[in-house]
């Protein structure tokens, strides 16, 4: 096992009517004039913008709108969001949707302290030192980010999709109402449910593999939400499993998962690409390309994915084939995958084949022009993001 | 399942020479001037407390030295506690130990801003506002103070053993090497377990018992700490088998057991009156009443004890009867103490017969004369209370 740090400073607030918390929170964390940030129509539609709203005036807090955020959201949205806040005053940012505009609030919250250019943070040029506080209104379970240090944004110009990471971006508070994700169409549902077991995933192929008790917690967080994956795509309004799979994408990127583990992030990477060129849904890019990726790097470790086939998707080991059993685990999660309506090749997730040109694009790109390796398991330069796209083609 | 709030916001830094960390995160969390509070000798021998004074040193963070806590932690020690960073200016209270020295740092550190007698909090006379911000270098992993909102004092002028809860108490930092515990005692060792396992349990047995992501979390938990209990009582240096412990003890009372549930507490309420009157180990007395405990309120939820048999417990389930599949599970867990050396009744925890008049003596208090019950899963009054002492002699 590694030594680690954990660090899940996020207050939750969980349950029915959960949204009613918002403005006494806000309150509770020093936020005296707020932006409202949110996606499309949905929030509107649904009642739960106006809900928010009224939960920040009856604590007398001003606030202001920004709605528009899209899927991989936007480097131009955070730019405008940044201006907003300047011309405002404000100083507490409320995120109400998922990871999309959680990552837009966290990219504003750190650019409004800013001189330069945000960008800057996601290309390796600056590091934060402050930022605003924000909390999040949580309506897409998936990404994690309410509770993950994490934020990932599109520069529209060029198509690149970058990622960056500060405890100092963690959510003062996530409040989560089920109820409120009833409504979410069968394949956001299953695209935020491959999410939160890559976010596991990511965490568990490692090296260091002796922790039990992390483990064990992975190992579990899986079952779960594949029987309620079944579950909520049968009954979209099942509360207790809408519930359980909410939870589970909190506790699958908090950092719980990976404590005593190397984290290994080649799938997200390599997806990054993926979602950055053709404008897909992240945890739908994620399924297309992890079967390749996993029987491209299995046999660096082929009993810790005998564990996972065990352990997490219920096979039955083949005690004289750890490798037999590491590639039924993997066809099972596949399996899982198509199960739930999702992609597990590129073609299918593009509806065209993908050409070697793009192939090689997006392997450059991963790469930063050959120079950056990605994947903690097995180390992964160009050449192998290459073949491992082709596998997934 | 139940609407929940989670808040576990201590930045934990876990792994060998940890310790080196503490000048560090002092500082982070702004403190100036710090109290060391620690217990006995063996902080002192191990060389711990000169190597966490010389990180506070490293970082220029002048300090003053309050050693002396006893297990059951006393007010007295309290006190002394509060008169001395008051006097000194003390702005961050350090606690090197388990659960009774930071239990005993957080009730200083909510007494120093107090105008009254902390003992107050304790009687529900007041609640904490302000107190001084603390951390922790944990010894002993049992206890899960380091990341819960909790504090138990006794007070010697009655024998009253009480406790307050406070988000505002939870530690800022809790460093935890495992090397650090390689030389605790067995029966200390065991004990621990038991408190973490109980620190699960007593958030387990509930009638809010269908959310499986808490429900793995915690049998998972249970599983892994009776598997490393048996490993360190058999290589005491079993670095891989400590930290999983370690952990283990944090998580356990952190909330995330909790998450959906109804706490019972009732074993630790009864368990207070036992280390109250009788000065034992907080997770030994813990063994010797669950088991009288457990029997006593089954039939509440057979089905609820049944799971925990089987899935935490390993026993095969009687698909025929939940209620057998349940008290073999109890038989299980007593199995469990009693293999790790811990008692299953007080007459072997107090090397006495208890009688009839300790045992009223102490449902007396438990029960504040009669005004108030205990428990969960189960509601017990002051005769129920009689019983399972009596179940339990």
């Amino acid at each position: 096992m590694k030594d680690f740090n954990y660090y899940a400073p996020t207050q939750v607030a969980f349950g029915r009517k959960a949204e009613q918390a918002t403005g006494r929170l806000v309150k509770q964390y020093g936020g005296t004039k707020v932006l409202v940030h949110y996606g499309g129509k949905s929030a509107e539609r649904s009642g739960l913008l106006d809900a928010v709203c009224h939960a920040l005036e009856a604590e007398h807090l001003p606030y202001v709108k920004l709605g528009g955020v899209v899927p991989n959201p936007r480097l131009s949205k955070v730019h405008e969001g940044i201006d907003l806040c300047r011309a405002e005053g404000v100083d507490f940012i409320l995120a109400i949707g998922g990871g999309s505009v959680i990552d837009s609030a966290k990219a504003i919250s750190m650019g409004v302290t800013y001189e330069g250019d945000v960008w800057d943070f996601f290309t390796h040029k600056a590091e934060v030192d402050t930022c605003l506080p924000l909390g999040a209104m949580l309506t897409l379970p998936a990404a994690g980010s309410e509770m993950s240090d994490a934020t990932v944004i599109t520069n529209e110009d060029g198509d690149l999709k970058k990622d960056y990471g500060s405890d100092k971006l963690r959510c003062k508070f996530a409040v989560m109402n089920p109820e409120r994700t009833f409504t979410l169409p069968p394949y956001q549902t299953a695209a935020g449910v491959v999410d939160i077991i890559m976010h596991t995933l990511e965490r568990y192929f490692s090296h260091d593999d002796d922790m039990t008790v992390t483990d064990s917690i992975a190992e579990s967080l899986i079952r779960t939400v594949q029987d309620s994956a079944f579950k909520v795509l049968q009954q979209p309004d099942n509360y207790l499993h809408r519930a359980q799979i909410m939870w589970a994408s909190s506790l699958s990127h908090n950092g719980l998962t990976g404590c005593g583990t190397t984290s290994d992030w080649a799938t997200h990477f390599l997806e990054h690409e993926l979602s950055g060129m053709f404008d897909v849904t992240h945890g739908a890019g994620l399924a297309a390309v992890w079967g390749s990726w996993a029987r491209y790097v299995y046999l660096e470790n082929p009993t810790r994915f005998a564990q996972f086939a065990v352990n997490a998707m219920g096979v039955r080991n083949n005690f004289k084939s750890a490798e037999e059993t590491a590639l039924a685990g993997i066809e099972a999660l596949e399996r899982f995958f198509r199960a739930i309506g999702m992609p597990t090749s590129i073609h299918e997730l593009i509806g065209r084949e993908i050409t070697d040109e793009e192939i090689r694009e997006m392997s450059r790109k991963c790469s930063y022009d050959g120079t950056h390796s990605i994947g903690g398991f097995k180390v992964l330069n160009r050449e192998d993001m290459e073949h491992i796209y082709r596998a997934a083609r």
